[in-house]
């Protein structure tokens, strides 16, 4: 509902005079790109600002916060259109991506940068008289660099063609997850809800790193569950072998190797083949990553934890516990 | 000297922790992609606040609107190297575009994006104390929804594999220029130098449809030096005709031709073979468009100094008139 209200104030914007072939386009594009998702980070935003204000939200408060969380979800759908183009992958949320539509093509590229575009419309229509609002608009746009310096990262260290294992290190890998991942999908809805209470975001630099580190913790976990999760219950085969990403698995085998299973690993590592794929599960097998993640899970949790416990403020405890809570131990 | 400034801040900047590769990635790319134009719309800003100061500037106010200057600069940078991606252009400004070089390809994609984020880094790191700090980042926010929306206009009215002239109409071309060029190229420098000047430009709409205006007369100047222009002079060869672009040539052709010349434009625009281009420029010819643009760049020129002469305040008057008298009659 909320949603549908954005939407057609998208498709009236003042600030551009729509044809009724641009309006049909936009409306369709948008149907296909926003909505869809499971809505996580967008849903953060709102149960961050009932725990900030200590209980329920009435109507106005609950509207805002959810315009907020759709503002994530359309920064989350900005950046997926394009990653799709720049990875030319096939499908995304069980669909062709927008992309390989035949009518779209590299128009997409386009799109997603009028999704990104969409948000300071909405910001502006909806927060501009709030004193909080200059402070949004330079949370977006930091958390927006650090993501695009992040997927630079990610680029130019997995660059196809240049396949090199030799990169795939903890701390390369740390940093490409934190920037590319952590900000926006874990800081970003929390920083949102913050500046809804508020708080000044200079007084919250420990929750930034907490929530960092616990968005680490989740695509960690992300990359377990490519490999061993169970794609009946994740909802799809993971691939991220054959896409020679720098998953965490690969990076902790490359460091437990000997001679004999790193050649095996750059071998086989980003070949679509079955065989291949099957030779390199079977050194993760051999090297125990089963229980290497078992022992970073528990370690994270418990890192977390007592990060979370040095929190002078109880309802921002209650927050940072309720979202680790719902990622701690998950099985999709 | 302002850009290496600029250059130096954004390689350093503390929100994002770079890596040797990568930061030798952005000091290329940005040195690829962000100098190396006319520098027209930066140099509008400095000239413009001039004006409406009324004498000379200080180092600072120098320094402060040269910065607003490359902001717009990067924009434009930001708008060449993902339309190039998209029209899948081979050249830019005499060298081969961004994303042709082998080590690049779509990771242009995402290059753009940064130039376009590097814009409120330069903003916050300069202009977050001003009281018009808010403001400038409305401003850039709303011309860069104009212009993708003028992008997405034009790039669904002129999509390959549906060629079809019978979209090519005035009203439509108009809506493309305004939105895809005008705003950003003449509105947003003004626009920069009133915000600076302390001006609140929800009392400049006058001087915003007069810029708005100027932009698509610009825009008709280019589209007529690419055919009937001097290559040496130009410093380039146009492709329009080749492009099957929106022209406004085409657009008046089409207006004017009989049956049989309509047969030639449908059958020939849009196609390399040298051939279809003469038969094409023959129509033009036959069709007098030399003329017919003298006529319409008279009257432009002349509802363009009546609207000026309509403003109250003198240094816009000038400011106004310095623009067009830029662009008034030119060949390159
Ligand atoms: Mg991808
Ligand atoms: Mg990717
Ligand atoms: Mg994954
Ligand atoms: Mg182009
Ligand atoms: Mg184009
Ligand atoms: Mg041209």
């Amino acid at each position: 509902l909320v949603y549908s209200r954005l939407k057609a104030d998208l498709l009236e914007d003042p600030a551009f005079s729509f044809t009724e072939e641009s309006r049909q386009w936009i409306d369709r594009m948008l149907d296909y790109n926003v909505p869809g998702g499971k809505l996580n980070r967008g849903i953060s935003v709102v149960n961050s600002y009932k725990i900030l204000k200590g209980g329920q939200l009435n109507d106005d408060e609950f509207f805002l916060a959810s315009v907020l969380g759709w503002c994530v979800e359309w920064l989350q759908a900005y950046f997926l259109v394009l990653d799709d183009i720049m990875d030319n992958s096939h499908t995304r949320r069980g669909q062709p991506c927008w992309f390989r539509l035949p009518k779209v093509g590299l128009i997409a590229a386009n799109d997603g940068i009028l999704l990104r575009n969409h948000i300071p419309r909405i910001l502006y229509r909806y927060f501009r008289e709030k004193t909080y609002y200059v402070h949004l608009l330079d949370l977006f746009n930091e958390v927006e660099f650090q993501t695009a310096s992040g997927q630079m990262l990610d680029l130019i260290t997995t660059h196809k063609g240049e396949e090199d294992l030799s990169k795939y290190k903890l701390p390369v890998y740390n940093r490409i997850v934190q920037y590319k991942t952590a900000f926006y999908s874990f800081y970003l809805p929390v920083a949102c809800a913050l500046l809804m209470a508020g708080e000044n975001l200079d007084n919250y630099i420990d929750v930034k790193n907490i929530l960092v580190d616990m968005g680490t913790y989740f695509q960690v976990q992300d990359d377990y569950l490519d490999c061993f999760g169970d794609p009946q219950v994740i909802g799809k085969i993971g691939t991220d072998i054959e896409d020679f990403k720098c998953s965490w698995l690969v990076v902790q085998a490359l460091e437990r190797a000997n001679e004999q299973q790193l050649k095996v690993l750059s071998e086989n590592y980003g070949n679509p083949d079955p065989s291949c794929v099957t030779a390199i599960k079977t050194i993760y097998t051999d090297l125990n990553l089963q229980a290497v993640f078992s022992k970073y899970e528990q370690e994270s949790y418990e890192q977390l934890i007592s990060a979370i416990e040095g929190q002078q403020s109880k309802p921002v405890q209650e927050l940072l516990k309720s979202f680790l809570h719902k990622i701690y131990r998950r099985h999709k």
